[in-house]
């Protein structure tokens, strides 16, 4: 199977509607910038290093009808407002701008491509060395007589990514050397993007999972059904404190409580040098809607998103959850792994 | 409002169909034994103590058509066969048998009637004492300038009992004293009571709630949101170790790590002195299709059942968890609060 991301016969770049996951595969040609805008836009690509190269390509594009100063900046901004909060959108978006704006409008274009191209590149590479780390801690945690049992959280894989994954990298990594593993898949609610993005990509790539309601991860580690427990990350502050979807508190945790490792998969770009510790990254609220609804394939095979609650009662959906670095067993950067404590962290960021 | 079952203007049993809440509310006669067992096997009655009441009605009933021996026997084990791992059921069945097997047959469908309104009004006044023991223990948690925040995972409510609930008694109790409280409802996956049925009844009351993903509850209990969290139990083990709806055990241990109480309301009957610990308490893994689908209000109004997962994926479904003793603040019994360790579960147990 090919990258999240791919060039298509055509030159342009092509991936899945992901909103569409995992019921139907649908193609989506992102032909030029409206388009990409669109797929940001919609979700139909979500995850920050996917959302980052859409974006990347999205300019790219547009600089193949006007290249003038006054056009890049435009698009650029039209660009970074389809996912205003988006940080790695617009690290993106400056990533191709700093690229090309040195050259004449002309050259432009396919400078803007090339870097674009490089982006997709260098996520997949990072994404490939955090797997093999990965690799390298989980490998030995295996039990004999069974495959290794691991446990994830929401969907920090190849489909939020150009490809591997983060968290996801290691199960991919172990898989093709051959090391027999089993991944419990918590659901992930509100938006179940383990029941349907995170099993959906497992299956493709025939790694053997069972999905779990999120309430159940606890009792499975305390019958010792979890060698370990991996995850991703939004955002890693200086003292290793981990925001990360909610609920990955509550896995930690258990984990803890079991004696299980607890991994979080971190490239270095997601660690913040501006956020001292875990109470500096804000959390953020997302539509109550989310909970109170849910989206799935009705009787008739088509999509239909049904009510859960009872009229009247109110809901609330905080997206993030931040982890203490105490409850973290060890970041699993693309350097290697590091623990979760500011003189770590810090020896990482110093010395690249 | 009424009880959960009650008795209306014909004499006869009456409850609303569970399954259709929260977003219909349809009253069920239970005119006959065929009807209590209908309820029970479709589950338009849920929740051990009501099952129980339901199973004591259908046989009171079946007595007015034959009350031989042989009658009173087949009629009870037909009851018990609605639900088979439902030991309440089975106690509730036993209950109303050794009240009327002494007396001529022609005197036991009125001494069987009498037996479960007697059952049903005992069910209602051991929750409201539950109630009252929660209340004084709960209403010191209030921090000054806000609502009282309480957490309750599933539905230990009303819907489960005669009246009250167990784990909701303490609140019905505080807001009916006027005490300002606000309730964070989990959702419960899979089955989604706590979205469904607590967040119903509570709003049926007027108590104000929130309702909130399994993944929510850490967090908010990290930002200070939460000033304790109360459940209900299937069974308790000698030791005091809880064997609750799974993900029970996952809301203990965020509790625990943030300082806030957490209480399990436990009527007296679901104390088990045959299980030492947790670990002699059986997990009931109940049928995959309830992680792999979920029911709700569809666009066009009607209850439709949509699959969340991608072909090929399969599920686990472990329905209940077992929190260690050491993880409860207390135990809130019809007698009162009970440490949750062995001295205090045998002298509770031993001095009626």
């Amino acid at each position: 199977m090919a990258r999240t991301l791919w060039i298509d016969d055509d030159g342009l770049p092509a991936t899945w509607d992901q909103t569409l996951l995992p019921f139907e595969r649908r193609i989506i040609v992102l032909a030029d910038e409206a388009a990409c805008a669109h797929a940001i836009a919609t979700m139909q690509v979500r995850g920050a290093p996917l959302i980052g190269a859409v974006g990347a390509w999205g300019l790219a594009l547009a600089l193949r009808e006007r290249a003038d100063d006054a056009a890049l900046v435009d698009a650029m901004e039209r660009l970074a407002a389809t996912r205003p909060t988006a940080v790695n959108l617009r690290w993106a978006l400056e990533r191709v701008r700093d690229a090309v704006r040195a050259l004449p409008p002309l050259a432009r274009a396919a400078a803007a491509r090339a870097e674009a191209i490089r982006l997709c590149d260098e996520d997949a590479d990072c994404n490939a060395a955090i797997g093999r780390h990965g690799m390298a801690l989980l490998a030995p945690l295996a039990r004999s007589g069974r495959p290794l049992q691991l446990l994830t959280h929401c969907n920090a894989g190849r489909l939020a990514t150009i490809d591997h994954g983060t968290a996801l990298a290691p199960m991919y990594a172990l898989h093709e050397a051959g090391v027999p593993l089993h991944v419990w898949v918590d659901e992930t609610r509100p938006r179940n993007q383990g029941a349907s993005l995170t099993a959906w990509e497992l299956g493709e790539r025939g790694v053997p999972h069972t999905v779990i309601a999120d309430n159940a991860g606890g009792q499975l580690m305390r019958e010792g059904r979890v060698d370990a427990a991996i995850v991703g990350c939004d955002r890693v502050a200086m003292n290793g404190d981990v925001a990360n979807k909610i609920g990955t508190y509550l896995k930690a945790l258990a984990a803890r409580d079991n004696g299980i490792p607890f991994l979080v998969a971190c490239p270095i770009s997601t660690i913040d040098p501006r956020a001292a510790d875990g109470a500096a990254i804000p959390i953020e609220e997302r539509d109550p809607a989310e909970v109170a609804t849910i989206r799935g394939l009705g009787p008739d095979g088509r999509l239909v998103e049904v009510r859960l609650l009872p009229p009247g009662s109110p809901a609330s959906n905080p997206a993030f959850d931040v982890t203490p670095a105490r409850l973290i067993d060890r970041l699993i950067t693309e350097r290697g792994p590091c623990a979760a404590e500011p003189a770590a962290l810090a020896r990482l960021l110093g010395h690249p």
